[in-house]
């Protein structure tokens, strides 16, 4: 859809790097084997060296360390030829602004104050006293209860949902399907059901948050759920309530962390992790895809491993049994080694 | 949000227990470690007595058990503190009545029943022959299609869908984007490609069932899905058609119970649960969040495990790779235990 | 709610297959153990035959293998007993039509093309440029973006979002919830925050494709993420970006395929698994439920297995421990095997 071009000297000028080769005019950024000489590619690691050699990509990014193998390519060469790659794509696809245009279907409660400038789509809906910031998008069927605030150029997809009281901060992104303040699952029990805990908190999204479709972040029992600036959530996350995320940390699809878990700045957490309540993660802790989280990981900096490792059915068939007797082949261990231990006789 | 105040005595009228020392107004729940003198806490585990002493909050809720401890605090005392707590932190928030008033932009198909009273949001559908009961809030973008049958003081929050001829009970809660109803996955191979199996059962939910954001109960292939009284489902967790949920059981996030499973009444089931399908798990299970329960649990009232301990990468190389070898193990202690059995000539 | 009945003989003329003993009529499929005189029934597992003796059904489908033991019953016999009973459910429930009708609360962008016949829910949306084919059906609340092209006689039940420029086969249904085409997860670090990839390619489902309720298939970053025809896939599935799944593949709930994975056709693909990013599974392969895929299955038919076997608290605390000591038991035993070695000496 998008047919802007750039030569290579626009390309730096605006983003910094320097050009080899002519000046060539490309208009996508493909990957290297896909590439021909409309598309500049990029080499992020320099173990495929040899696609950049076949590839018919009219430029490529590549790094100042193997620039000079490429002689006769026309080039970008810049520190993080990945970071360069993803800044060229945003360069051919802007950020779509806010057409400014409330859709007649677009209800907005008369309280709620939304500025000239914001786009709100065809039947969304803006609660009462909600206050969007600059330049909002709020797409078709999006739903942003009452009492909410939105910072600047805000983008929530068709069909999100906001529940009332919650706080987003400029340029927070919430994909389809996705809901924030949602009630947290607080249940005392009262002899012979659940008595429902009234979750009186909200949630507050920092600046640059971006949350994946079909996610829900829950609002607080008592206090608000937190998710730090710059921390990107992906699809099919439950963050639960009370949860204090940090900045800057990223979350892949399906993972669920636990109500009151407070994570740091700067994780990396894989898909599909699962968390008990009320630890804490510090720091820039790397946790594998699949992984259970059963207590607090205090240092910072470590490398929490994933699951266990695929088996053919066969396989599995003839070990998973023996998983429940761990404790009894490490009692059987200990005897044998008792037996064989010298013995007094021994040593005579 | 809320400013109504109540003080002690006010409270212990509406909810019984006793109090003790002023009768001071407060206006909120808190922690004890956040709570000031306008505030109510509560003590519901011993261990953290000291937190009551250091505690800011103008009142405490707690047993009958600690209450001597703290001469001097203004406490009110009940046999459940933790219960206690939520109720009066219901008395701050009450829940909220339907507001009587149909939106403009709402469709309620002419067929469909909707008495005065009921609150339906903006771009809510009711679809043809949809019976609501008394006192139903049907909130922004909610659907719900042809032939529901809805209790009384039904909440179907925002952008949440009904499907087709559902009946929910009294009181019954859906989150926003949870789903009911959807069909069954239910396919017969045809040789080269699958045949999709109509699913012309629905989805019955007893009285005060909650249904977490995101979250599916599919409906049943040939009967109903059913999910018993007072049973409370979490975010994101999937019930397969057929299930029978039975009353008052809890599911937290993430959990997949497959096609045909039977769940007890008064079960506890953690988070990332997963079953296999055609299983039968008895009343008053607990399960742990993480696990696969891969066989029927016919006795009532067990503990099943969580997942595998977490560990760091390191942990994890070293030790994953002899999963897969654990029968190997097995075989090599047996021949170890038999080299060292006692042989008849060691008895001369 | 069908109250449509048809005799024997009449659905053997439509689906062929023979007919036994008296020309019955009927008007539902139940099992064998909820059937009545009214309801046709079936054996697809010879090993409850039993239940067909016992069973109050009007008439049985049953197999050429099983069909002699069941004289005096009315029967179907048809080499697939189980598929046989899929079609007569859909003769009593065929699938719905389109009503042909747009309602006044829809809004169709004047750019789109929407063929006579389709039917457009209540509050739908059909963004600028977006092409559908004959017979649609795009219910209640359902968005789908700009510059989207849908095949005939796809259905788009209520609350779902297709993202623009997504392309759908013919007889796709996307189920309440699922969202196609948000953006994939990729991010560049940029030394102290993450910086978004923007995901230029979109989404192609192939014919007769089926997306479950709250299911994300995401859209890739440089080229389409890609389904085959026919293939199946439940509620809560996550796609990720770039993923290239094959033809007539069946996925159940929850499972969450990471980006850039190949999957053939005619696999089988359990619930609640999940997979690293990157890999390759060949066709025709089987992977149990929960189970987590760590690397590329390049042989075609093999059956991959499923999670650990539940155990119970108590053996869970003796077991577990023992897992991260796996590879210090393997030591301990090598120790002993080589304490126990027969020596020079004793050979003497």
């Amino acid at each position: 859809m998008d047919t802007v071009s750039y030569t290579l000297s626009q390309i730096t000028a605006e983003l910094g790097g320097a050009w080899r080769g002519s000046d060539v005019s490309v208009s996508a950024v493909k990957p290297l084997a896909d590439a021909s000489a409309a598309h500049i590619s990029f080499l992020a690691n320099p173990k495929y060296k040899a696609d950049v050699t076949e590839s018919a990509a009219g430029a490529v990014i590549v790094s100042p360390q193997t620039a000079d193998e490429f002689a006769g390519r026309n080039l970008i060469v810049a520190q993080d030829p990945y970071l360069y790659f993803a800044k060229v794509a945003r360069l051919f696809s802007p950020l779509e602004k806010a057409s400014g245009l409330i859709h007649p279907t677009a209800v907005v409660e008369e309280s709620a104050t939304v500025p000239a400038g914001c786009e709100i789509g065809a039947h969304a809906y803006i609660g009462a006293d909600t206050v969007l910031g600059q330049g909002c998008r709020i797409l078709a069927g999006a739903v942003i209860e009452h009492n909410c605030t939105l910072g600047n150029e805000v983008v929530i997809h068709p069909n999100a949902v906001i529940c009332h009281g919650c706080t987003l901060g400029n340029r927070v992104e919430i994909h389809s399907g996705a809901v924030i303040g949602a009630d947290g699952f607080g249940l005392a029990f009262a002899g012979d059901s659940w008595f429902k805990i009234p979750q009186t908190g909200a949630v507050t999204l920092g600046d640059d948050v971006e949350i994946g479709s079909n996610s829900n972040i829950d609002r607080g029992a008592m206090s608000d759920t937190v998710v730090g600036n710059g921390t990107k959530i992906d699809n099919q996350v439950q963050i639960g309530h009370n949860c204090k995320i940090g900045s800057h940390t990223v979350i892949a699809a399906k993972t669920g962390i636990s109500g009151s878990v407070t994570v740091g700045s700067y994780c990396i957490i894989g898909g599909g992790v699962g968390t008990v309540g009320h630890i804490e993660i510090a720091d820039k802790t790397t946790i594998g895809g699949g992984s259970n989280i059963t207590h607090s990981i205090k240092e910072s900096g470590q490398h929490i491993a994933g699951p266990y490792p695929m088996q053919t059915h066969k396989e599995w068939a003839r070990n998973a049994v023996h998983i429940r007797r761990l404790s009894e082949i490490n009692q059987r261990i200990k005897q044998l080694e008792k037996a064989l231990e010298p013995k007094p006789a021994d040593n005579q």
